[in-house]
């Protein structure tokens, strides 16, 4: 009989994650029952906001219980049915966590027509980011040619395509990433125009200089002393679409903004979101996103971990911002 | 010859707004050119955005320079004229600023037909701050009925006009104001709901008494601790209009806002705004507010300083929050 590997949440973090948080846990395989789907998970996404779910703190789902599965998107292949819409083979896209196999209601998973794209890929850039990017860029910071957009974490798997999404818009697109490659790789890789390393001591002196006009839309995935600087070079009638603040996501203590009266003098737009409150805007975010990658203008890079085990690992990397791009799990690697 | 009594700014003040600050002059008494109005005003309208232009900080307008006289808006009655569409005993609204006379160019000033108001309503309910508050809650609020309404500093010339917008659009309506006696006007004469005491002692425990099931919306004109605590009261999607931070307006340093991340959480809109970037909606806000006021359901009070010398001790006393609603300074005394 095969068993199931996963991974619970063995404690709750207090500041940074570590790895006692996690336990690695053999189960037995479950079995699905009517109207259920039995799915091989053959890769996990990680994201920032798995770290919310960590906390007992209230945030805008339900923390993950101690002992409990850590949640989590997932693209996987149906190997057992008992709902009439899906066939073993089928692939799906579902919130099956960090494990090896998992059952689903059929209404809670996605099937997926690959259409010539890799699988990971509909976690990634025709995904959960993917469509997180085009809400916050679309529907909040509205850009038009000829603005200047600045996105945060350019590098990571959402203000990859954020970015790009306003390049294609037609603005000059400047992020804000950590470390010279990841700048380098913004500009040369992504398009952007321009991309300011925090890391290189002189955050307020190079957003100034990237930004000589400011700027008229923000997509903010960081908060922290970045978003407080940024505010400071916001345009007047500037929009901010606040997608996340994973500096502070590790901290003991939230960071204190400084800068909350730029809002008033410049009558700045600011908007919280998440994505799972729009789910109708799925079928035309996937149609864009989907024709920009076909026609070569929508690039992405994934970071890899091989296999279930090294996602803690892997989790704890992507909140100290050590990917490059899509941190994604391959569950079962090529070797196991 | 008449002479012209005048507050000119005679220091930029270094945190609080002193005396020292100010210097009274006589000037000649101005002579219109052609195109131009020569007004005396009769009512000063004071307002904490005038803390603002006395620093050299940047602000959404210039500041006035040392040994300018203060601004501000005014009303009074035309003494001569040199332009074709006013004539003399004609009731005027300008921004004159702190002085007994003043000149303008005939389009910088809008003629009054008092319509049974007192002239200096058109400086209040009637004026910029009630237009204010119609664009705070009409256009970023959108208050439907049943939803709970929050307005700070709710017994100024601004706050109070909100929060009856709010009541007629059917919500339950909180203020924030700053002692007993505020308080009680709040809920006795402007027909709040309830309102909370933020010197009490008590805030965070108050608020969330007076606010059981958090806030739909919220008219935020104080800023500082009030703000931060009301953050984490927010429901999901609630929106709040950013119209000023007084707390701030007299300090070294900016307050440090803790909790940013409830804009995120809960998906808050949060909009800064300026009512002088909104001249299309003066025409509708003031036939809703002047219908308010007829029924009966718009109440307003004034603190009014004798003389135009007692305005710079009016204006730190409006900083303070000494006054109750709009603060005005009678520029000739009955007995002057």
């Amino acid at each position: 009989m095969t068993a199931n590997l996963r991974v619970v949440l063995a404690s709750r973090p207090t500041g940074a994650v570590e790895m006692s948080n996690f336990r690695v846990e053999h189960a037995a395989l479950p079995e699905p029952g009517p109207g259920q789907v039995l799915v091989r998970n053959l890769w996990l996404s990680l994201d920032p906001y798995m770290r919310g779910r960590m906390s007992e703190a209230r945030s805008y789902v339900a923390p993950v219980e101690v002992g409990e599965c850590m949640p989590g998107g997932t693209a996987g292949e149906v190997i057992a049915s008992r709902d009439a819409g899906f066939a073993v083979g089928d692939h799906v896209v579902g919130m099956l966590g960090w494990q090896q196999y998992g059952v689903a209601e059929a209404q809670a998973l996605r099937k997926v027509d690959k259409n010539g794209f890799p699988l990971q890929a509909f976690l990634g850039t025709l995904g959960m980011p993917g469509v997180t990017a085009w809400h916050g860029v679309q529907e909040i910071c509205k850009p038009a040619a000829g603005e200047t957009f600045v996105v945060t974490a350019a590098s990571g798997a959402v203000g990859s395509v954020a970015g790009q999404l306003a390049k294609a818009a037609g603005c000059r697109v400047v992020g804000v990433a950590g470390g010279a490659d990841k700048c380098r790789h913004v500009v040369h890789d992504l398009g952007f125009d321009a991309c300011v390393d925090y890391k290189a001591g002189r955050l307020h002196e190079d957003l100034a200089s990237a930004l000589p006009d400011g700027f008229h839309a923000l997509f903010e995935n960081v908060g922290g002393p970045i978003f407080d600087a940024l505010l400071t070079l916001a345009r007047p009638f500037g929009r901010i679409a606040l997608c996340g603040l994973i500096s502070d996501y590790n901290a003991l203590e939230p960071y204190r903004l400084k800068n909350l009266r730029a809002v008033l003098i410049n009558r700045l737009h600011v908007q919280g979101f998440i994505v799972s409150d729009h789910p109708a805007i799925w079928p035309q975010a996937l149609r864009d996103l989907g024709s920009l990658v076909v026609a070569g203008r929508l690039q992405s890079r994934e970071t890899i971990a091989e296999g279930l085990m090294e996602a803690p690992d892997a989790f704890i990397g992507l909140l100290a911002g050590r990917n490059l791009g899509k941190q994604l799990v391959r569950v079962f690697p090529a070797a196991g």
